[in-house]
């Protein structure tokens, strides 16, 4: 049985195991889009001939990237906003020029799948353009069922038009719609009774996320969304304790979340209460530079209790206008102090890890997906320390 | 007589006089390189026809961008210094493993013309592919005649590799080097009675350039490399004020520099010295943000004064691996409160003042260089907005 392909004369960052499982004179083997080898190219078995060889040159590999938290479905922008913002608007004065998550909600109901389709693969194009081969997307701009399901719909088409594996997310519960007059636990009450069960029968959700915070959803209303995705078998995610600490961490770890997620306000219990229920802490450092935040995530109680780190661009229209995981790894190391490791580790093993789909994606391993990222760079720290720049030399999704 | 080419159906940002200098449907046309018309289509003459015709669809067309403080030619990379820092490793312990900007200058006396030319070229093509047009290049990690002059010289023959027009600053009192042996002073006698006269001589150095800072250079240092710079007719640029308030904001504008650049520590007297002299603030953001300083330049003073503001990505291997311009305009105004309008000017207009090139490029005006960034965007703030992003869609260096 031949191999389809192989890259020799690669250096690789396997990610197997804790490290970044360098591997200096490697090679990786693709057979039917998985990974058939990977590893010191001594040890490729010598009787196996390849379709293709690819000789790297010397260049590295790595897994190709994975973004595990954007919102990269939506309609409009709010370049303006952020125009007005700069130039002393209040938010009263924002508000009333239209500005605001009503202005991306009502943008987003006024987008025909297509629009959202269009526009969504400007970004995810720039994404790909550095080597994500898996991103997740979740909903929540639409804010009714059928726009929700429109956006997901949306999301899921991403993967036919581009090579690229689309996960996403029912964000129903991420802020309250104009329509619900303020009552936030009536429009809870349809997240879960209506929204939900069509979501989940009609396959559009492989998770369920929401956003626990004073000026969305208090802890209540989370655990009763969770309550409701769990019944109907759905993984859940959390964006916790990003502006306050409302325990949201510690809610995820209760609920056995994939991952809790921007996490600035988090405390020892939340971190060791995440470690405990194996809740990877997924980072998100473009939203802390864009709102200027100053309280970091604590990255030292993650490290003591053993939490799993991940780093992902949260790319939405509001806070984080955000399209470059290489520029999310220098924002992780240069505002949050992650180490290199940390960083490559957090946008492609923790990253996976954070989607349950550490089993098919995320390392160099005979199995996985053949996801590969190929890089013109000497050591892999220059991914991280460079900004702006794009040293991508080739991309593979399921070994093509 | 006939245009060469002719961009019609276009919105244009001119940065003629304050403003951007939006004309709504626009054209711009070139003739011998030149602009020879830019502005409403309806006044575009209509008996004069066109070699070739574009169609910009309603595309936005800016000036070509301006980098005009950039450290882009040295040897090595200082990746592994950034990722031993980020393990926590101190000064001592980067020092001995060969760190600092002294690990810079060994690398860069031990690469040829020719490699300088090479690793230079992979940032300027980042900095090109989102529309850049003209580069300041200063040199500054050879310290001493030879290899500041080598670093010139690769700086001039970037032009030739690429479209692009260079601009090169002598910067001699960058650094003390190592054999100098602490004596400050001897050193800069090298620089002005050595090095200077015969880099001007060769014609290698547009302009002058000194950094003036308690780890650097004083100002009675700094004012000796200006008399001498001024001397051989050279203009004159500083690094000035970056950490901690030296006045060399106010020193650069008693010598009418073209620019201070940093300008973290500038005092009111500084920028209103500034402002009266014609000297551009040139502000880095980038190096602010990696270094994780906390006080940002004096914006308000200078807005009060009338100081003009610039942006440069201040690329440079230690504090600034910065190769966009975009990201350079979120940074300023992210982190400094810089207004859409101020960013895109500091990388057009402002940028080409500080250059002392206004009268040649920076803005669509007849007769200056057809230099165009014409882009895929429906308003200029989302220039500024987006982070990690590029949506340039051709560029256009003197009418080609
Ligand atoms: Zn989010
Ligand atoms: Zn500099």
């Amino acid at each position: 049985m031949r191999f389809d392909r192989v890259w020799f004369n690669a250096r690789l960052a396997t990610l197997v195991g804790e490290g970044l499982g360098i591997v200096e004179n490697g090679a990786v083997a693709a057979k039917d889009g998985r990974i058939a080898f990977a590893g010191p190219a001594q040890d490729l078995p010598a009787d196996r001939t390849a379709v293709e060889r690819i000789d790297c040159d010397g260049r590295w590999i790595t897994p190709g990237l994975v973004d595990c938290h954007t919102h990269l479905v939506f309609g409009g922008d709010r370049a303006h906003e952020f125009e007005l913002r700069l130039k002393g608007a209040s938010y009263e004065e924002i508000a009333r020029a239209g500005g605001g998550i009503v202005s991306t909600v009502k943008a987003t109901r006024a987008a025909s799948e297509d629009e959202l389709v269009s526009s969504a693969l400007r970004r995810l194009d720039h994404l790909i353009a550095e080597g994500c081969t898996t991103i997740e997307i979740k909903s929540g701009y639409g804010l009714d069922l059928e726009t929700e399901a429109r956006c997901l719909r949306a999301a899921r088409r991403l993967a036919e038009e581009r090579a690229i594996t689309v996960t996403t997310s029912f964000l129903g519960a991420h802020a309250l719609p104009p329509e619900a007059n303020g009552d936030k636990d009536a429009y809870i009450d349809t997240v879960c009774r209506q929204m939900l069960p069509v979501l989940a029968r009609e396959g559009l959700a492989d998770a369920v996320d929401a956003f626990c915070e004073g000026i969305a959803f208090s802890p209540e209303q989370t655990a009763r969304v969770f309550d409701a995705a769990k019944a109907l078998g759905l993984k859940i995610k959390l964006h916790a304790d990003q502006l306050s600490n409302l325990h949201g961490a510690r809610l995820a770890a209760d609920y056995g979340a994939l991952s809790a997620d921007h996490l600035e306000y988090t405390d020892e219990d939340g971190a060791a209460a995440m470690a405990k229920a194996g809740t990877v802490a997924v980072l998100l450092p473009g939203a802390f530079y864009m709102l200027r935040e100053t309280q970091a995530p604590p990255v030292e109680a993650f490290r003591r209790h053993g939490t799993r780190l991940a780093l992902a661009t949260d790319c939405n229209p509001g806070t984080s206008p955000l399209t470059s995981l290489l520029l999310t790894m220098n924002m992780g190391a240069t505002l949050f102090r992650l180490t290199v490791e940390e960083c490559i580790a957090g946008v492609t093993r923790e990253a996976a890890r954070a989607l349950g789909r550490l089993d098919s994606i995320g390392t160099l391993e005979p199995g996985k997906s053949c996801d590969l990222a190929i890089w013109n760079i000497e050591r892999p720290a220059e991914l991280v320390y460079r900004i702006g720049f794009n040293p991508l030399h080739a991309r593979i999704w399921r070994g093509q």
